[in-house]
Order: C-alpha cells, then sequence, then structure tokens
C-alpha cells in the first residue's frame, strides 16, 4: 500500500464508499503474509528496490524452500539464497527449479542461487581483489550483483604489494562506474585504489589471513582508517551487502 | 599528466623532437611542487574529482597557510582547511581571505575552512542525525558537502526511540537521492533509514554517548552489523569522509 | 529457616528447650543436601521466588539425572534443565519422566527441560525477535517463562529494516506488562521498542550474524548505547536469564 | 494524537466535516515543536510515561535553558537537565527558576536539575553501591527516581569484600520491591545481592577502579557473566539510565 | 653445579688440580640433557624447588614418554604430565607406570599423570569452587597439590547468588593456611572469599559461561579489580600454575 | 564479635541474663560505625590481619580526615590513606598528626601516609623493579610492606634486556622469602625471576610504556601467560594489593 | 622489464624502431600470465629478490599444482607451497616432483614445499625457541631460510624461566649474524636475546599457550613493549615472514 | 669484563696471581656504576653495539641530568636523551653541554638531546613517511640514527592514496639499503613499500588519525598482516626502536 492507495482509501472514506472501521483495519493489516516462522516482506521491493533475499544460516531445507516458493509467488522481482548448504539448496531447488548457483566458498559448500535475476542493464562495475583467497566474498559479490542487473568485471589478485599487476588493471579500475574492493590481511588495496579513481569505492574487509589479521578485524579498522578520503566500508565477508549498496548508488 | 599528455610526449620523442633523458625526466618528474614539509598533489583534483583538503591538526599555523595558498595558487577548484583550531583558521585567513567558515564542534573551537566553493549542483541530498550532540559531525558533513556544490537538507534529532518523529521526516529522507546518517550512541537510525530508502545510505558513527559507547566503537559495530541491506560506513566522527564518499556517488 | 524460625530457635534457647551447642549447630547445618558434586539448594525457591534450574553443559548425563531427581523430591516447584544435550536429556527423563521439552537451537540439539511448571498466571508478556536466527533464544525464554506460570506472546521476525512489520505488531507490544527483545546484528530493535512502550524492556542480545557482530558483542554494546531510556540488557544469547529478569518483574 | 484522536478524525471526514487533504497534512504534522537545533517530542511522556530528560553535554547553556522552557511549557510533567555543568545549569535555573539540584559527582561539577518533580508514590525501592566512591552515579539515579516519585533508600558502602556490612543491610535489601546496585571494580555485589532477594535488581557498573577496571568494562562483563539468574544491566555510570528502567518496573 | 661446586671447582683451579680450559668448559657445559626436541632440566628442581612437569599438548606420545623417561631416571622428585590425551597417557604409562591419574576435563579426555608424588605434608589448604562446571580446573591444581604433598580439601559449588553455601562452608576456609578460589562467570567469589580470611588467596579465573563470559577474560578482569586487597590470580584455566603458585607459599 | 563472643552471648541468653531481644539487636547491629558516606569497619584488622586502607581518590579532604581519624581511635592497628593528594594529606595530618610520607609517582603529587606502622617482623622480602619508571608503584609496594612490619630490600632497575644485572642480584632475590616484581613494557622480569627462585613471586604489572603496552594491558596478560609455574599477579599499577597479598603470604 | 627495459624501448622508439602504439602497449602489458584464478608474478623475484611462495589454504590442489607448475616453468629461482594439506601437497608433487618436504606442525597436518632452494650461502643465522611447541612454527622459518639459501641453526627449548639454558646457547646466539626469536606465552624470549646480542633480532610471536595467551595477541604486544631496543616483529605463527624478513637483511 | 678479561683472570688464578676470593668477588662485581636511582650499565654499549639512551618521561631534571653524566664520564660512544620536555633538556644540557637537539613532536614540546654522535658511515637509509603528521616519529627516527652515524634520507608525505607520488621517490626508496616506513591511519604505505624493494623494511605504526586508527592499534595490526612478505614491525609511535632495529641490521 502506497501514498496514492492511502490517499484513494481516505477518498473513498469521505463518499462513503469504505467504514471507518475498514479503513482502520486496513491501515493494520499491514501487506505481508505469515508463513509462521518468518514474515515475508512482498512490498520490500517496492520501498528499497531489492531483490528479496533469504538467509540460509539457521533455517531448516524446508524453511529455506518455502520462504522462496513464498517470495516467487507473491512478486515478480529476483529472489536470492545465500549461504545455502548442499540440504539447504536442493530443497529449494527442488521445489522451485530454475535458480542459478553461484559457489561462495573455497570448498563449494556454501552457494548463492538466484531465481528471476533482472536483465543486464549495461553498467560499468569492477570488484577487485587483493588476493585469491578473496574470491570466495567476490563471487558472493557477482552473484548478488547479477541479480540486480549489474554485470561486473572481475579483476582478481591485485594486492599491493605488487603494485604493477593493480597498475596494469588501472584502466579497468578507473573506467568502472563504481568499484568494489575485496581484501583481507592489512586491507590496503581500497586505498590504493580510491587513490586511482574518483567514483564510489565499497569496501569488503575479508577473514582472509591467519594470526594478526583478527578474522578480518584488521582489515575493516584499516578500511575505516583509510588515507583516501571517500571509502566506504561494509562488513566483515559481507560480498552481499557490497553489493545492495552498489545497487543503491547505481539505481 | 595524463595518458594523452604522455602518449604525446611519446609521439614527440619519436618525431626526435625530444631527447630520451628529457622523456625520462619528465616521467620522473611528477607534478607535484614541494613546500619542503608536505608534497601538495595539483593533479589529485584531474584524478579524483575532489577538492583539496589540508588537515589541519598537528601543523602549525603557518603550515596551514602555506599549504592553502599554494593550492589556491596552483588549481582552480575548492580548497578546504579541516579541524582548524582558531589560530590555524586565523593564519588561513589571514594569508587566503574569503573563506567560509563553519563550525565543527559544540563549542567552536574546531572549524572547517572552504575557499572556492563549487556552485551549487541541484541534487537532493538528506543528511540526518540521531541526536544534537551529533550535530558538530553533521556540520562538517554539510560543510565539505557545500564545497562540492550539494546543498544537503539537514533532517536533525531523529532518535529511533522516538520513531515517529523519524516517519514525519520520511518524506524528506525518501526524496533524497543519497542519505548520510549521523548517529553515535547504539548508532541503529541507519539501520532504520535504510529500510525506508532505495537511494545509498552512508552512516557515520560519533563518538556521542558515555560509558558503553566505548567512543564510537559500539556504533560502528553496529551500523556494520546492520540488519538492513546496502548500508555502508566510514570511520568515527568522519563527516568529511561522508561527504567524500556522497560526492563520488553523485558524480 | 527464616527470621522467624531463628527468634523461635532463640526463645527455644533462652526456655532451656534447646542447648547452645543444638543451637549453634542449627545455624551451622544450613539446608542443602550434598550430592558429592553440586550443593542443591532447597531453599533458594523461598529465597528468590524461582524454580530451580540445572545447567546441563559439562554435566554427565548421570549427574544431571541425579540433581534433577534430588529437586523433585526436595521441593514442589518447577525444575528446569537447561541447554540439554540429547544423552543428558534422555538420562533425565528415564530417571524424572513427564518433563515439558523445548528445543532450544536450530538443530534441535540442544534442549530445554521443565518439570512441574507452574500454573498459568494471566499476565500479557510479549517476546519480540527481529529475525528467524533468533529464535532458539526466544525459545529459552518462553520456555522458561512457561514453567514461571508466564505464556508469552511471540513476536517473531520484526527487524527495524522493515518497521512496517514492527508497526504491525505495536498493538501487541505496548499492550504487555513487559518485553523481551531478542535480537542479534546491530541489536537496534531494542531501542525501537523501547521508544513504544512505557512497560519494562529486557533486552537479549544474541550470537546471530558474523563478521562485525562479533559472535553478540556488538549487540550487546548497542543494546547498553541505547539512546531509549530505560532499557536493561542480560548476557549474550541468555534467553534462560532474561525470562527469569521478568519474572523478577511480575512477582 | 492518540489513536482516538485518529479515530475521531477519520470519522469527520467520513462525516465530511474534513477535507481528505486536511486528514492527509494532519497526519504528516506529528505533534512536536522544532527548535531549531532539537525536536521537542511533547507526546513522549504520554508514549513512554517518562518525565522529559535533556542532557546536557554538549548544548550550550542557551540552548540548555531554552529546551527546558520549552517542555516546562509544553506538558505538565516532570523535567530534568542531567550532567549540567555550572554554566549550563545557572542559565536553565535563570530562564525557568524552581529545580531541584543534585551533585552527581564528587567534585561538584555536574549537575541533575529537576523541575515539577512527581508527588511521592510510596514504593520501596533500595539503592544499594559497593564504595563510597561510586555514590556520584547513585546520586544521579536517587535524583531521577525523586523525579519520578519513587523515594529510593541509600544503602552505601556494602562491598562484598566486607560481607558482614551487606548482610546487616540485607533486611533492607530484601524489603525493597526492587533494588539498584550501583558497583565498580570487580561489580560483584550484583550477584551477591540477586542472591538475596527475588525482586527486580537492576546492575549499574561504573567506571570506578583503576588498572583492571578497565573504566568501567570489567564490571559490565563481570555483571553479564552473574551466576545469579535474572540480573539485568545498563551501561556503564548510567545512573540515570537504571532510574529509568526502575520507573518502567514500578509504573 | 651450585656455588658451592662453583668455589671448589675455582680453588682445585688454583691448586692446579684443573687447567684452565677444563673450568672454562665446565662453566660452558651446563647440567641438562639434550633429547633432540627438547631439554630436560634436571636441576630445576634444586633451583625452584617444583616438581618436574611435561605439558603434553603439541608433543607426540613417543616424546611424551620420552621425557618423562629421561626425567624420572635423572632425578628423584615428582614428575607430572600435565593435560595428556589417551595415547599420550597410555604411551607414558606404557614406558614408566606406577602414575596416578585425575581427570582434568568433563569428559575425562584430558588427564594429569603423576609418578613419585611428595609425601603429605600435613598442611590445610582448601580449593573452593564456585559451581559443578570448574570441577576440572580444580581437579588439576587438586592432583598438583598433591604431587607436592599437599592434600588439599574441596569446598564444591559455593557460588555468591547462594551465599548462605559459602558461609557454610566459611569455618573450612577460614581454617586453612591457603585457599584457592576457581571460578568462572563473573568470578566474584574471590572477592568474597578474600574478604574472610587473612590467608593467601589465589584466584583462578576459569573459561566456564557463555556469551559476556568471553572464556574466562571476565573472570579475570574481575579478579583483578577486586575490592578486596591481596587477591593474586593465576592465568584462565590454570589449575597447575595455581597449585605451583601455593606450593611456593608453602614452601 | 567473633565466635566466642556469640556462644558467649548465646549463653548469656540460655542463663537468662540477655533477653531474646537484645541478643537479636545485637546481631543485627554489627560492629561498624556509620559517618554518613562509608561504614568503617573496626572489625576487618581482626577478620583479615590486615592494616585499614582508606583509598584517597574522589574523597573530599575533609572526608579523608574524618575516616582516618575514626579509624585510629576505634583500634590500635596501622592506618593507611593511600593515593592522596596535596590536600587530602594535608587534611588528614592536619587533623590527625605522626604519619609516615611516601610519595608514590614519579612527580611527588600523590603521597602513602601511615599512622601506626606495625614493629618490624625480620622477615626477608625483596621488591625487584624492571625500570626506573617502575620506581613510584614499587614504592607504594613498599610503604605499604613497612605498615605491615616488613621491611623490604628495593633491586631497582633489572630489565631483562641486561640480563648481568639482573644476575648480579640474584643473591638478594634467591635469599628473599618472597619477592615482589614490578615491571611494565613486556613484563618479562616476571618469568625470568620465577626461574631464579622457588619462593612465592608476586607480579605487578605497571603502566609504564607507551604505544603497544596499553597503559599495563599488555605486562598483565604477559605475567599471566607467564612459562615460569607458579607466578601470580595483581592489577595494574597496583602496589599495595601486591604488598597485602604478600603480608597474607607472610602471616 | 627494467628500467634498461624501459630506457632501450625510449630509445627505439626515438630511433624510429618501435611505433608509439607498440610502446604504449609494451608498457601496458605488464609481465605476468594470468590463470584465470591467480594472476602469477614472474617479475616479483627480480624486484624482491624473494622467491616465489604460493598460500595453499582456501586453494584447490589443482590450483596449487597449477600455480607451482606455471612458476616452476616461468622462473629460474626456488619456489614454495606454503601450508599445504596432504591433498594440496600430493597434487603439487605429481606434478612437480622433487619439492622438498617440511612438517610445520605438530600432528603432520601441514607441510612446506621447496623447489629448487638456493645454494647455501654460508651465512651464520640462529632461531631460537623458547618451548617445544614453538617448534612448528620455527620449522616453517628454518625451512623457507634454507629456499633462500639460508641455513640456521636451531636453538630449541630456552624459555626464560630456565636462563641457565639460554645462557648455554649464549654463545652460539651471539655468534649468529641474525636471530629469529620464536616464542608463545609471554614471549619474554626476545628481551633476552636482544639484550645479548647487536645482531637482527626478529621476534615471531606463537599461538603456543592457552587461556590469558589469546592465541599469540599477548606474545606479539610484548615484544612490540619489549624494553630491549631494536627488536623487530612479524605477524602471530609467521615464520615464513620471519624467514623473508631475515633473507632480506642478508641479501 | 669480556670472555678474554675471564679467562685471563681464570689463568691469573692458575697462577696463584689471584685468589680464590678475589676471582670470586669479581665476578659477583659486574661492571656497572650505581647511582641509587638507576643502574647505569657502562658495558651495553660492547654487549650491543648500540648507544646509550636514557628515557626522559617519569625522571626528574636531576636524574636525568645525572644519568646523563655519569654515560657521558663513563664511556667514550653516544648518548642520547629521548622524549625529554623542556626543563628535563635544560638541566642535562647545563650539566652536559654539546648535545645535538630534535623536536620530535609538532609542538616543539619533546626533543631528542644527542651527545657524541658517531661520524657518518656512508650507508643509504631512507625513512618514508605517509603524511606530514607522521613527521614527529620519523624526527625521533632520524635523530637516532644519526647518533648510530647513519645520515638517513627523509620521503616524506607518500601516502598510498597518491600513488604517482611514491612512484616519484620509488628511486630513493629502492636505493636504499633499508627502508624505515613511518605511518598512521591504515599503516598501507608498508605493504606498498615493501613490494618495491627486496631491502630491509622496518615499519613504524604511528598514532596519526583519529576514531578508527585506535591511536595507532589499528595501523600496527595492519602492518603484521601485510601481504607482502617481510615487513617486520616496531612499536606504536616508535621511532627510537625504528633506529635501533635498523642498526642492527646494518652494523
Amino acid at each position: 500500500m502506497d501514498r496514492d492507495d492511502l490517499r484513494s482509501m481516505l477518498e473513498r472514506l469521505s463518499l462513503g464508499e469504505l467504514a471507518v472501521d475498514e479503513v482502520a483495519e486496513a491501515v493494520a493489516r499491514l501487506p505481508y503474509s505469515d508463513l509462521g516462522f518468518a514474515r515475508v516482506d512482498h512490498h520490500r521491493h517496492v520501498r528499497q528496490g531489492m531483490p528479496e533475499a533469504v538467509y540460509a544460516p539457521g533455517k531448516s531445507p524446508e524453511q529455506c524452500a518455502a520462504i522462496v516458493a513464498e517470495l516467487l509467488q507473491a512478486g515478480t522481482g529476483p529472489v536470492l539464497l545465500t549461504r545455502a548448504n548442499h540440504a539447504q539448496a536442493r530443497a529449494a531447488l527442488d521445489r522451485c527449479p530454475g535458480a542459478t548457483l553461484t559457489d561462495v566458498d573455497a570448498t563449494g559448500t556454501l552457494q548463492l542461487l538466484t531465481w528471476r535475476a533482472a536483465p543486464h542493464r549495461g553498467r560499468r562495475v569492477a570488484v577487485v581483489t587483493a588476493g585469491t583467497a578473496d574470491l570466495p566474498v567476490a563471487r558472493e559479490c557477482l552473484g548478488t550483483l547479477a541479480a540486480y542487473g549489474l554485470d561486473a568485471a572481475l579483476v582478481a589478485d591485485c594486492g599491493v604489494a605488487g603494485l604493477h599487476r593493480l597498475l596494469a588493471a588501472a584502466d579497468e579500475v578507473t573506467a568502472a562506474e563504481a568499484v568494489v574492493v575485496v581484501a583481507g590481511m592489512e586491507g590496503a588495496l581500497a586505498s590504493v585504489v580510491a587513490g586511482l579513481t574518483a567514483a564510489p569505492v565499497i569496501a569488503v574487509p575479508t577473514s582472509v589471513g591467519y594470526g594478526s589479521s583478527l578474522e578480518g578485524i584488521t582489515a575493516l579498522l584499516a578500511m575505516h582508517a583509510s588515507c583516501a578520503p571517500g571509502v566506504v566500508v561494509v562488513g566483515i565477508d559481507n560480498g552481499y551487502g557490497a553489493a545492495c549498496a552498489l545497487a543503491r548508488v547505481l539505481r
């Protein structure tokens, strides 16, 4: 129910076509359905312009399948199932065939499933990673971007210790309308990339590294303390969130 | 020196108009001047599309004035002096009159000075704050946005404990092309705002609060852990950085 | 032994009905039994008005069963076995049948067992959760409340990023005499709920989320830094503690 | 505007007494006034049942005075100015005489001002402190409780290292309908008090102590990890918050 | 080689019974044997008065057995193998029979093995625990004390939330020449015990608890911030270290 | 009132020499006096064998003087005023002359005052410091020890980076019945000293150092993680606590 | 392409032997090959003088083998595969036989593989460890040093609690041109070693220890806070990094 | 006393030229003098090859002057007084004229004083800083290097967000035998520099930055997590320590 619906309803009330009680109840009955274990929000797409995403961890395969089915039936936009294990993915695919699958960790244990991805929108986006180990996070980002109709270029393995590799990729980076930087360890790549382009730079710290990396805290803090102005940061390993942020930028 | 300059230089070398040594030296002599205590980067504007900003803390009043003067002379774009105390501001103004001043803390001790702000660009931007105490950070953000030619609306004092106040401002928020959310304490405002709009939401954690606020760490972590997808975060109290990020988005 | 008992004992001493040694020993022999591995406190119920609870982790199945049996035999009030795994639950049920079982994690591995729950007391209580993944903590809270005779309404999946869902449930929340808010990630729900009601709000941070959630530390800090006055907080994932706190409030 | 107002407005619309546009505007114009620097929320009292409180730090003396004056004029309930320094207190008193003053730190630098405290309600409440140094936080709590009409007993200096002192005060503690425990250092007093009473126990960690006290973090964590079930905790040094929580409990 | 040996050697050098080179080499060749993977220190017993202890984790079963055998052969005092898993324990027992075994975790996975424990010395020592879950750490402490010839009384399950239980055990505690307090969660027991006795109190924080217990950090900090003067603390879960400290006290 | 007093009182009750009410009141009236702002505990000396200590910070000069005077009048043992500033020290001395003063920081701002120190007891104790900057903490320890009648040797400036200096002092260290090690920075001195002696070693981490020293946290953690068994640790900069711990050891 | 190549290319351009486009492209085509999942950097050896190292975790066995093969084919220097599990090691060995294997954890699960180690260079290097449990990290360091042609002496089990053992090894330590100190727990060995030698001392904190060791954070902080000037530190458990640092020192 | 002295002493003992007691005493009397408040170590220069440094904070001006005088009299090498305030510097200069002064903070409050700096040794060293605010730490490093006879080039203001500036300085960096990198904020400069040179790279994290910089912790962690192998790190703001480390490298 948007503002026009409300106004129209008020007008019908003023015309005697609706009763006061009906209007009160209509306002109270907000437009989501109730599956018992999760309130599915059909209108988030309208409100936020984002695909519906179901976060699989902690849900049973049956719950995953049921929520996906409900979302597909209720709306017409993209639907994602994120970080699904094999049982969850299978249950959702069995009930709702036709999804695209993306591996989002090194061992293929977790997957991103996409139904009804938006058509390609022809925007130029780059996802840059520091090392091979950052690829799973990058893939979750790329898969989510695809659901939004954004077909990003992957520029992998550009750690700052080998500057010439990043410089070789500089054209690709500077040509992009927006850049996602995925980096663990010291996360320095975000600062360097932001120094090369005036486009939005969204930094994703990853938990890649050991010991002093503190499972991504070091990269998160370093990206926030970046000497390059205008870098923005999302949560650790949150490739999905970076894609959503980028989609907000390129609406 | 941009790529065209390089190409043209190589062509002149091939034509015998330049010597190999000249070209080597030209490449080596990158285009910044050297004041002895700080390398002033004339070309950052070209590369990043951002105004030049001088971070005052730790510099003497004379250093502040000299760097500002050099930047004004070398380029034509906006120049900012950020977080200047009274002595620094006075020295810079004496040497380079004509700046706009913005108080960026509650007691008027620190100021933002802007020379040659860009003309207004007519974009709709909102800066939303949770409480009165967040205003200094918001003002630094607003002042920096103004230097970019972005005239943002300030929607102040919308803490989530008084939802009806935020809802009253919802139109202003949802109409904006991009929103900056400035909040300390638990930083929950970012999640709520991001649930109201599909536009980019840039969250600035502030050090407002005491005890468990941990001088902004709590808000920073909470904003990163936001349940609303696509929120991006800058550093604690970094209103300047949020403005730069927003300017990247609205290039 | 309460104060009246003591006084009566002193009087009997003064009347010569008791010997000094008897009184000294009686004071020394406090009323708990000793099972060898855990001192079972029969009088806690009187002193605190709370059911007896046995925390299963780190105890053998036999120990769990023996302590539960001792408590059931010694008193007449409710007895709980919290966070029991299957072996512990089975051992306790074999020795002491008739318990109610509640799953308290997503995979059904851990359970809450309740013997002799108090009769329903007809108080209006609400347990509100931010997301589906917070349900196990909510269930532990609900199960414990039931042992106290408190039959709480579960208002699930009301994350602040979808405000209209929370607003739809606002009646249920504001009608409650006390509210428990269960939320992970940024924990913002506690602030928003506390802004809607003047009743006691007990916030339970959960370890739901990844990366920047820091296994619940982020939510705990955020809830403490809440901009809504009068929010109180219990430990991370401590649904049992929240129920005990609420029972203290509604004695 | 409460629900009845809304309903009555809808009825008048249905009766043709109001135009659609009027109703739309009325809903949009939420009932707060705008002072320019802080939105004063007249309806919070209705919604939350709490006095209005103005947090002084970061506001100018003039701002403090203006907000207090606005609140006093707009409503009829208690108004507090918290953590005011001398200039802020004087400005507020000059404009709005008649406040009660409470010193809330050891040196008398910060004060709590109360206008129109609620009449005493005759509830039995105890505020227990571990040491003399915790008194300022306790005083802020007591002063705020007084504004709510709650006249609490202060039981000071009951650190757990001198158990007999706490036991001597046990009657006072167990007789209370609710207890606030104010303690720094290791914060153990909360666990011990919660073991003595079945009433609500609200723990306030203080920043008292040095070195390993970590400015209150140690006490906050320890109170959350309390072995006594049902202890709830507010933020570090947050005597005001504890009073608000207690007022929620004793509505 | 002690000081007398050195002096005697110098005297023999002065008498011509030893050559300069011999003396130099003797000083250089310190009295330990070299097994290749661990330097076994035969003289630590003399120097420190402590039994030899081998920390099993990270060593192969064969290494454990070899080091224990070497220590038993080289000296005459107690030898301990700490935190051995079953394979390590079996290998050591096969090669060196006759050890006493103590379970040092709840599941019996890790064990403490003691060879040649010192004879009982008749000192009065108490080990007090807060809860049943602290018993494994207490057992490691008790087992190590036994190797020193110290037969400690175990006073279990005396958490501060049930003060009357601790008070019932107060005689046992105050009669001891030294007390070890083993407690997780908020670790408040150390403060209370130290308030009851003037004897040395050695506090062992344990990792018992969840969420806000931070795996023992909370208890460690709380014990250090204790309001009872003269409490000393060892590392988290370090029952072995507490026993060594107590043995230093009761030499 | 000790156990014999209680027994005697019960006997007199049984003999009719005391009334039940008298006994009840006597038990209730625990033996401390109440100055209004701090409960002075006269019996702590009996219970704990420790001098009375007043912690000055946060108390007014008048409060300091009043509490000291009360303690001197009520008992006969040592009385300390710790960390007093000049105003507090003067007020206490004016009212209660005859104290010994010890500077406990580098600038002479804070002092320890001792009245009625116990006579020397002839025990051998050593206080070892790593650097000159650790001396204030060592002096607070030495001054407190003196109040207990313990005359400790100060072995200063023995940092582990100059091992030969510590080895030169080894005789003094190994001859002591107990050793206090005062060290900031990495705190390694505790491990080395504990390797040289079998006597009790009490480690005091200090906040000496900058940057990575984290104001003493680094030394505290390092001392707890010591590879030398049996090191015990007190809080950061807590020279007073170390002296109390040592006095417990040498009762 | 090094500077001479560039100069020669420019000269050929000036001589008309190369076209402007060719030069532009040559500069752009930096000399690495692209395997699709990882950009292999052939020129790092020239630029940094270091062997090529492939970090195995997070890569499939096939990826490990392919990258190693590419590196061996493209260059002539040493190639390392670090922290390989058995499957990764086997895949790499099957495709590229002839590697040296080093166990780098206690259980033989992870291995370091070295192809084409540099010939021994005859430098004197020592790797000193505090305890047996530090050996895996030391072995990774030794194995990497061997790839550089550096044959280091291992001086194991020299914890500071047994100073005489370290002193016995002092000759070996002081004779070395550079020393790596590998230590967990409190990491004090680095300070002591740095006090014995004027050579470079590279400290490697390890995650050895439990409880207060905080998985190496304690040792890392302690090594940074070392009282011995000139100690440098690498990341936790980073034996590989220490070897690379030492190789930089001994180029 | 070095090994030759010892040997010669033993020989004279064997020849009867010395008595056993004399030798014992000589060994015991280690060669430092005792000023009462600090043991001055004359032989550290021999043992470590480093100048003597006196850390001024926490010492009185008189103590500073006395220790410096003692060191100058006892030895012949360089002597430094680090982080001296004006009073300390004046006292030392009054007693020991002829020092070189270096400002080591932005406001000229703290100074480094050097007596008898070593003659220049002609080594090529570079100190690279990220920003102007890092200069004080760099100056302390440069001043200390000068005392060692090392005349380093300062390459200032090379933050990674302006890569072309660093690249312009690349020749200077790659030509150096060793490089010190001084950087706050995210500390990324260390990784980038280490990718440009195979020489030793010593990273100094500084406390420059605000909010998320955590007073240097962020930079310290990031430098340790560097993706460039072989970076070594010293403590926060420890320019003195970096110089000592570099001097060890270039002995």
